[in-house]
């Protein structure tokens, strides 16, 4: 019935044969990558209001400088990734880019950074498009949290069926916002003009004339987070279509200017029209309601923001599977990362993904800003792993023009260093710690796995066995028995077939039930064939004692080996008759799987499951 | 460690043999079996007290009249009894006495009774124990469950430890409390004929003149829980010194004088004294107060009242067990109810008893109020069973006077059955339903677990098997692979050993594995002994395709046996480890220990688990 619903909720399983790879075009690969970078517009902006606007008037006027720093940025690490594309044209994740040129721990850390980064990737963009779309029906403010879990539970179930990021369905919501923004930059534009600038209402701002450095800097790593996503063409240069070196090149500098214009064009807008929100509304809510008016344009524009944050999240539905599944085959991570589900999608990844995703909404209460601190350090960290790679790259191969391509990546490196620390101090107290505190654990825990892996691996190799079978004796069996039944005739019989030393052991811990047992024994004439050892346990335990006699009886025959248990039990036919039954079987065999033996021996247990038929 | 901990709280084990069973004389047995009974008079009262004073004064002069009539009846009870007491001299619990004499099924209806009023003894005798301190100190009550489930724990902790019912230590609270309350109610008599009749203040009363035939039947249902315990001395001959039912008996007389004296006493001064209690208050406190002032007498009386009804709850510690141990030797419960645990005690009769009783607590929020229209029910229930079973027994048996002995137990059949019918519908809506419904329930319940254990003896059974072991032929092995390690090589060495048709499976899930596998098999030179069998998993399941590979290989050797499946299997040295691991051994354990087999054979199943080192 279990396996009725999983059929039902993500489809029949596919064969492996039928994963392909479809080449896109630019348009869609455009589609397909970039939702993230571009929906970060969505929440950077309100990050940027919130940090300036406890400065009332006075602080979001400095809205537009930090806007145009962070737009300088952008523009740095755009032409630091485009020369990752050229250079890793298979794909150059910071893990693998980290990895390959700094040597692995510094492509775990990448690899820590960038979990964390995918993570909250998904529960920032849930929690902002709920937040666009409760901005428009206030009532749905108070079941932020429970919105944004429904979200996420449809997604993962998308996901586990095998949701396409290259289906033309997810090119529409992109589109849309593109063209929805860009509109209502235009419109806002008109209005600016012919209306003039704006004034902010001083009623409902703290007005204060003093900006400290700190609050600008503070801002401007909020504002950060518009940059999360960038990397992903660089990630994903295979799905383009030939020459994908170019086409990727060319996607990567249309994101960019896209990004750029959404950026810039909004944030200038607020500014100049001295938009300002509620506590209980977005600041791009607040824009498109003055340009457009509380209408059907307005609802439109705010569906359109909720549709994209929930296509950016979907990203990190596909990357974050796909890193953790590099990087468990590396040996970092678990090894049940790799597989491929009923649906060739890496179901455990993505029920990581969303089971990580959907604590850090529950224990932030569904907060985007309470979230935001913990975002940028993540994905800063994967950056600046990347161009420093890249670098070391550039010293080591060198190649034509690598002096220029080391300045750049160099820069690179520079402003996202720069940049992250920015995030790391200023952002601290609000979070950031626990991020940088989960990373170092993270690339322990990672290096913790691998040990292990290696330290199995060392155990189970061949290396130093002789290269045949060599023979092993007879095996002894033993059997514990509760009485003389049918399950027990039956486990007696194969025993006889194995092995011509069988052994019955009763535990007798009523008085006088053991000489019961030694007569029906008789009556049977099972005495001929087969010893029967009746041990008193005066403390009416059985496993315990039954455990001694094993170790007596392999310390008597001393013959190299462990004798074998084989245990009679039974199954009932209905779960709830188990608890009628003792499961001293099962126990026995906890018991003799967790303890350990001797000198590395082997002990064999063999189970006779008896089905009841009712 | 849990076993550390498990000895420091419950003691040492102690051997069977150590089992013993001391007599008691008359005084010691009277403090042993009549703790239920005599602490009854506490919560009786108070129930008599709810029950009229919503009708105010003249609600409350019903009282004597209502005592009397309970007193009749505990006097009609007690010589039924004493007629149990003779006829069964080994003890003659309820549902001995239906089981015998009337059959199975009215013997379950007793038990079903009993384990009702035992769980409810617990519950309501300890929340009035608390109720009678908090009355005290009223700053307690507010804490009432928690209070309560303390109680229940320590109590549980005792008994698991082997607390005696027979300890001289017990005996102190009840003849304290008997002895406390004799004298209250001796000053309480002396202050009524020096003062004169008191007059209830109509202010803290509803005043109506109307007392409906319904509220009297309704308190007089209440007040029957006066009546339970009565019956403990006749379960319990066998500890009575010889000559044991002239001791029983003469026992059973001075427990119901004692009882008739406490109860009539007590509810005459408080009608007589006019003594009124809060809604925080019980009225035996309120009386207390009234004869001694709020002084050091008062709080002893108290003292002794929270004692005496934790030693009454401590009597269904020892009953619910050792009946819980007799159906289910029967075969009506589970057979784990025979088990003397660690300190010669029934413990998982105790922890059954606490868990129930914990339960009520918790759900009735510790207010003993709501819980006796529960209780009575059950008690009735068994008394009305035993009685009838008497009266068919002298029936049948005839002997001396039988008529006389007829005559008296069906009085008491007929007094408990009106009273049982009085109690269940006029407290049907407060509560009685619940047990109404459950009895029947449970008398299914006992039925049901009797059944599956008959059907199991009966497959179990070795009548019309051959009377020797039929040889079985060599078992053929199959062993599933993951790879070529050391463990795999252990396995297939004592494959070997057991046989000489092996064959080890290797599920292919990525394409080309399959490959790989077959030339290290060549290389270690396994392809002369082991047969290997490559299967694609196109689907990339393991289970299902082994699954399949074993039903096929059965279907093709068609030699009357299942192939037995050979497990390697790796037991991580850390517990975390296993995270790191996919189980696979485990899931095919499982699949195969729940699969049905065809035709009913049985599959052994061989793991060999290999305990890494580190």
């Amino acid at each position: 019935m279990l396996n009725e619903i999983r059929k039902w909720l993500i489809g029949p399983p596919l064969p492996t044969q039928s994963a392909s790879r479809e080449r896109l075009d630019k348009i869609r690969a455009l589609a397909a990558l970039s939702p993230d970078a571009l929906a970060s517009v969505a929440y950077a902006n309100q990050e940027i209001f919130l940090g300036l606007v406890v400065a009332g008037a006075a602080g979001l006027a400095y809205s537009w400088t930090i806007a145009l720093a962070i737009a300088g940025l952008l523009v740095i690490v755009a032409l630091s990734y485009s020369q990752v594309i050229s250079a890793y044209p298979s794909g150059g994740g910071s893990y693998s880019v980290a990895r390959e040129n700094l040597g692995a721990n510094f492509g775990l850390v990448a690899a820590a950074g960038l979990t964390m980064s995918y993570v909250l990737n998904v529960a920032v963009s849930l929690t902002a498009g709920v937040a666009a779309i409760a901005s428009a029906f206030p009532f749905l403010w108070s079941h932020r949290v429970a919105l944004s879990l429904l979200l996420l539970l449809v997604m993962t179930v998308a996901n586990l069926r095998g949701l396409r990021e290259s289906g033309t369905v997810m090119a529409i919501p992109i589109y849309l916002f593109v063209a929805v923004y860009l509109i209502m930059i235009g419109v806002g534009a008109y209005v600016a003009l012919t209306q003039g600038p704006g004034s902010i209402r001083a009623t409902t701002l703290v007005a204060t004339e003093e900006v400290a450095l700190f609050l600008i800097l503070h801002t401007f790593a909020a504002g950060c987070t518009a940059l999360t996503g960038v990397e992903a063409i660089s990630n994903g240069v295979t799905i383009f279509k030939p020459p994908e070196v170019r086409n990727a090149n060319q996607t990567m500098a249309a994101m960019t200017i896209i990004m750029g214009v959404l950026f810039l064009g909004t944030i200038g807008l607020t500014q100049y029209l001295a938009v300002v929100a509620d506590a209980q509304e977005t600041i791009l809510s607040a824009l498109a309601r003055r340009t457009f008016g509380p209408g059907a344009v307005y609802l439109f524009i705010q569906s359109s923001t909720l549709l994209v944050l929930v296509v950016a999240a979907n990203t990190s539905y596909v990357g974050f599977p796909r890193l953790a599944s590099l990087v468990a085959q590396d040996g970092y991570m678990p090894r049940q990362l790799t597989f491929l589900g009923d649906r060739l999608v890496f179901s455990n990844g993505i029920i990581l993904l969303a089971g990580l995703a959907g604590f850090l909404i529950v224990i932030f209460n569904g907060d985007t800003h309470m979230l935001i601190p913990l975002f940028a350090v993540g994905a800063f960290l994967a950056f600046t792993m990347s161009q420093a790679g890249m670098v070391a790259r550039w010293l080591r191969v060198h190649g034509p023009g690598w002096r220029i391509k080391t300045i750049m990546n160099g820069l690179g490196m520079l402003a996202t260093t720069v940049a992250l620390l920015i995030i790391g101090v200023s952002r601290f107290v609000e979070g950031a710690w626990i991020v940088i505190f989960l990373i170092p654990l993270l690339v322990l825990t990672f290096r913790m796995v691998h040990h292990h892996y290696e330290d199995t691996r060392a155990q189970l190799t061949l290396r130093g066995l002789p290269p045949s079978l060599a023979p092993l004796p007879e095996p002894r069996v033993v059997l514990p028995i509760s009485g003389v039944h049918r399950g027990v005739i039956e486990a007696l019989r194969y025993a006889r077939a194995i092995s011509k030393h069988v052994t019955a052991v009763f535990i007798e811990i009523e008085p006088g039930s053991g000489d019961l047992i030694c007569k029906r024994w008789k009556e049977w004439g099972l005495e001929h064939d087969i010893q029967l050892e009746i041990i008193s346990s005066p403390y009416r335990s059985v496993v315990g004692p039954f455990l001694n006699f094993l170790d007596k009886t392999d310390r008597e025959h001393n013959d190299g080996q462990l004798a074998s248990v084989l245990l009679p039990e039974f199954v009932p036919a209905r779960w709830w008759h188990s608890l009628l039954h003792n499961q001293t079987a099962m126990v026995i065999k906890l018991a003799l799987t967790y303890r350990r033996q001797k000198m590395g021996k082997i002990r064999a247990i063999i189970d006779m499951p008896m089905h009841l038929r009712k």
